[in-house]
């Protein structure tokens, strides 16, 4: 989109001056160029084409929309077009068009996107389009390029498309008009003309990829080929469940030891479920205490230098897959971006502007008392719950009839009901706010909408658990919840995401699915469209920020948490992986540079930690009686318990500021980057 | 020293080429040019000459070690000199160097120091030495650069001098050889060759500054100029000083509603000094307790929106003043690094070279423990002082004779004895770890050093107090102790600082410097000379820092304190401008972006003051007796506070992220810089 802003070209798109490509039978769609629209730039005409994107178009749309469409995706960048190449499948007249990408739009993209490629020196270099030839295999653009970088330039250019003037689009209806510097992309959505668009698969490379990632017994997955094959977030998601598993090890030993050692913790944990109080020696109670305590003050230790590490390591992925520099925001706004033309006073490009104050007022009063408002429903929901099951027993005690047992049950789906109502309609309140907020870049977007869900799930799924921790303070009953939570939650998982898949994949899928070398290309292709879209990463992440959750937060109820989730976990990376080249179509991800708002919900989280198990141990009836016996007040063992938690916090961040985020080596490449740019600059203004 | 590195003259320093200037009677130190060294660049040679900077010279020195030094500052920089104008003064062999630098050499150093200057445009813009025509008043040096840079950078280049070879002073006994890369400058400060080096002040620009600074009656200081005639760290204290000051207005005006609407708080305050316990009304109470809480609630919100604020308008002084992008850690290290000789990897250049991993070592491994250790002295002290009090006092209860009364001061004048030991041993710890620690960058070692002298003091001021407030939760005792300290600290500071070097000044420095207009130049800048070294800023800073941290720790115990602080302060300013243009020499002062460590200071004690104010709250014996009637239990009311406290320090860091550190104009103009060098970087390397 390097010059999407400049009116130069007015011989565009109103009156294309392509030769329409729908006029002769396209035939097949093969990788040797024939019945590809022509790349606009003479040095990337001819040779080979690789299919990477496919559009499906409403069905019956009128040949001259769909003409209009392949024109508009092959017309130069500089023209107003989309700079790439395009084929209309082997009907002229069928629904999908699929589309490739010269390698000079690629190349351009590449510069505009910031991404960072090997240079010469083999130093990762911010690529620049005229400093092309000291790039290592900047000709071989399969190489140099990633499958995901390439296939998301080709959404990249198709969603930046804006009309250079006011146009109609043919063959639909009179009103379809389309303003000056509206987005083309969105329109076509609108009007339903762009049912859908989805990378294509390379089956060669999905079989290579999945033989080494799930189908063998890998201890590590290959993260660098996930990279070039699903793109920046799906393998940031993967690189942190493999490094959040396997730092799971030390806690699961640890709780092994404690729970051999002290035999008293697993009785413990017996006597709780069954509720029954068994009197111990005062020898066992010593050591389960001390036993909680290695547990909790361990566990605020553990997750902090875990995230910490994550982040050097964050850091270190971002180096090698070249994400590191970025150009997001100088690059032109997501689609939905709205406000007044203008200049914008950093690029110097015409783009609609919003001023940052004011999306920061929008957040903080609209946003912010929103979302406070629908967490308080939700702890509405969950008083109201407890108040109805008070009542329902009341009632029940005093009918004792079958139809009260009923009314048992009562408040319980009530609150399930309330709770998915309120569940469903956040999630449109949450994604009405964030475009309201009217963000510029595409990620601030998706973090302040991944932000705000995961607030409210998060929420969601541990007011109950907090609400017997702390205001109930019943540590028993807090124990039998996590445990069966832990159990069931893994096992529904397991089900939902390994057994079903598969089953679904063997006997309704796979059928379908039965193509043949000799298919031709495009009912391959076609294929492909017929899986369902990928639902996202949002509930692959909620899901190991909520495994956290329990175990951070209340690890030192229940010593065996970490073996259970180190379990879990080795599992869950093999049915996600099947599940990301089996079952979904291939999704668009976008070069990322890290997990975005999830590391910091977990570093949140890590935090809270600490406190949560300050408390928890305070809790613990074990200690209480201690302090009893050794004759300290109530308030002075709370007082102690204050200062415990304030000198955790405090060490907690005196770790996080010794442990650098970026390894030294990186931060060395960072600063001879800055000093090159500094010294570039003034140098070149002579 | 932008090629000090470079081997390439070899003539330089041992056989000096250019002319010995000492060899004829140099003359008086005008500005014509006449008995200075010539500039050894074509295009500076000639024309008037500034007096910058004093050499002091050990007396008696041998004529030819003198020349030599001359010599060394005259050569140019390629050839290993300094770059400068040096001038003998009027006796070619007396003790004194008069100092100046040409054009050339400053500006190459601006460039070097990443200085920022008004460029073409009005845009504020790293200064480039290639680029200068582009850039306004380049060519006139003494409005291109303030007075203090260019006398900064006469210090810079000074102590930036290494041997380019192996060689020895002349003039000194046998075994004053300097290897090669060996600082010659501190070599020669250490054989006492130079015995020290200050900025010249200038008469008039000085007249001009106090006059619109502290002699009349203005409400804001003349910021800017105050940055141009004493540099970067001075004019951040001052401007901290006023923002800081004009701050406290809102708090001194609620300390004083809360004072005059709630007569009880006086009336407490006034039993709480005569410890006598006179019952007051519930109705007094009430007031009471919700006054404290208002005013603990605000100091809170407060303390954080200053400090946020203060951040803001340091980005926008640091911008207005070209420091927003100094290029440190790019420039030569500091003078006492070491290390293996290697290539520097980012720069490329031949330097010593420390790795960062061994710096963070030694910091954690000896620093921490070593400052740990001196802070538990400190609280041994307070603790053998309570010990050593409580015997006395039953020695005199049991004797009762006058020696016994003796007896009573004994462990008051051993802690203070104790405490200044202590503190002296301490700062010399301090030094030698800091050095020790082996920064590259000289603000880094400044901040280290600062930091640590900081942490330690300010432990001194405040263990006493937090001693009563929290260990003996004695609130009266507390109060009056922080009315006591407030009132003397004030007057004390104000004696010493307003009163005494008036005096001083009046009745000692004056009638010595009684200088006429007639008098020789040089005994103008001897009689500079006599004046005292600036002690620096670091005293006060910890005054302010104390002063905030009485106010924002202990705010809720006295409500007046906010408008004791604001009358102290509005004397301070103008004190300080006093000593600062009349009492010391003038001190050098280095470009910087802000208060350094300080900033953190007040950020953490902003922090701290959360948790102290929540806790005194607590402790307040009314909000006790209320409780106690309401029937609530103690640990209860713990755990309210404890609640409190971790919302109030959600709401501050919540607030803190809320205000941006940069108002938005500014970020766009560092934007726009990031994307230009970004954009120079692409196409310079065609």
């Amino acid at each position: 989109m390097s010059s999407a802003g400049s009116d130069a070209g007015d011989g565009g798109l109103g009156a294309p001056q392509t030769k329409t490509p729908g006029e002769k039978a396209s035939g097949p769609v093969s990788a040797d160029g024939s019945g590809w629209t022509r790349a606009s730039c003479p040095c990337c005409a001819g040779g080979p084409v690789e299919p990477l994107v496919l559009l499906q178009l409403r069905a019956g749309l009128p040949r001259e929309t769909k003409d209009w469409v392949i024109t508009l995706i092959a017309t130069a960048v500089k023209q107003g077009g989309a700079g790439l190449s395009a084929h209309p499948g082997e009907e002229p007249s069928g629904d999908i068009i699929v589309v490739s990408a010269p390698r000079c739009t690629l190349l351009r993209a590449a510069e505009e996107l910031g991404l960072c490629k090997p240079y010469r020196t083999g130093d990762m270099t911010a690529f620049s389009y005229h400093d092309r030839s000291n790039f290592r295999d900047a000709d071989d653009v399969q190489v140099f390029l990633t499958l995901a970088e390439r296939q998301y330039i080709v959404k990249y250019e198709l969603e930046g498309l804006r009309a250079q003037r006011d146009l109609k689009i043919p063959g639909l209806p009179e009103g379809r008009l389309l303003q000056r510097r509206d987005n083309i992309w969105q329109k076509l959505k609108a009007v339903g003309v762009v049912q859908g668009m989805f990378p294509l698969n390379d089956e060669d490379k999905l079989k290579a990829l999945s033989d080494c990632w799930y189908s063998g017994n890998q201890l590590t997955q290959p993260l660098d080929k996930i990279h070039a094959y699903f793109g920046g977030t799906v393998a940031f998601y993967f690189s942190f469940l493999e490094f959040y598993t396997w730092s799971l090890l030390p806690p699961a030993i640890l709780g092994l030891i404690l729970t051999v050692f002290s035999g008293s913790v697993n009785k413990e944990a017996m006597d709780s479920i069954s509720d029954s109080k068994v009197a111990a020696g005062d020898d066992d109670d010593d050591q389960t205490v001390s036993g909680h305590m290695i547990q909790a003050v361990f566990s605020m230790l553990w997750s902090t230098v875990v995230i910490e590490m994550w982040k050097r390591r964050s850091t270190l992925l971002a180096y090698r897959w070249g994400t590191m520099q970025l150009a997001e925001r100088f690059s032109e706004p997501r689609p939905a971006y709205h406000g007044a033309l203008g200049v914008n006073p950093v690029t110097g490009r015409v783009e609609p502007l919003f001023p940052a104050w004011q999306r920061e007022l929008r957040m903080a009063l609209v946003s912010v008392p929103a979302v406070g408002l629908f967490l308080g429903l939700v702890v509405m929901g969950m008083l109201g719950f407890y108040w109805g099951e008070a009542q329902a027993q009341s009632l029940h005690a005093e009918w004792d009839s079958l139809l009260s047992s009923v009314v048992l049950y009562l408040p319980s789906v009530a609150h399930i009901v309330y709770t998915n109502a309120l569940g469903t309609a956040y999630r449109q309140v949450a994604l009405a706010l964030t475009e309201f907020e009217n963000h510029r870049e595409e990620s601030a977007y998706n973090d302040h909408l991944t932000g705000k869900i995961l607030v409210f799930t998060f929420f969601n799924y541990f007011a109950v658990l907090f609400h017997i921790a702390f205001y109930k303070q019943d540590l028993p009953l807090l124990r039998k919840r996590l445990a069966s939570l832990l159990i069931i939650t893994q096992l529904v998982n397991q089900v939902t995401e390994v057994v079903i898949p598969f089953l679904v994949d063997r006997f309704l899928s796979a059928p379908k699915r039965k193509e043949k070398k000799e298919d031709p290309q495009e009912d391959k292709f076609r294929n492909q469209s017929s899986l369902p879209d990928f639902p996202g990463l949002f509930s692959e992440y909620i899901e190991l920020l909520v495994q956290f959750g329990y175990f951070s937060l209340f690890s030192c109820v229940y010593p065996l948490t970490a073996v259970l989730l180190l379990v879990n976990n080795l599992t869950e990376i093999r049915s996600d992986a099947y599940k990301m080249c089996k079952l979904f179509k291939k999704p668009f991800s976008a070069p990322v540079a890290g997990m975005g708002v999830w590391q910091t919900a977990f570093e949140v989280l890590s935090f809270v930690s600490v406190i949560s198990n300050c408390w928890l141990l305070l809790l613990s009836p074990r200690l209480q009686e201690l302090g009893q016996e050794s004759g300290v007040t109530g308030t002075n063992v709370v007082l102690v318990a204050v200062l415990m938690e304030h000198l955790l916090i405090m060490i907690k961040m005196v770790l996080a500021k010794l442990i650098p985020d970026e390894p030294d080596w990186i931060r060395v490449k960072r600063e001879q980057n800055e000093f090159i740019s500094m010294q570039a600059l003034g140098q070149q203004k002579q």
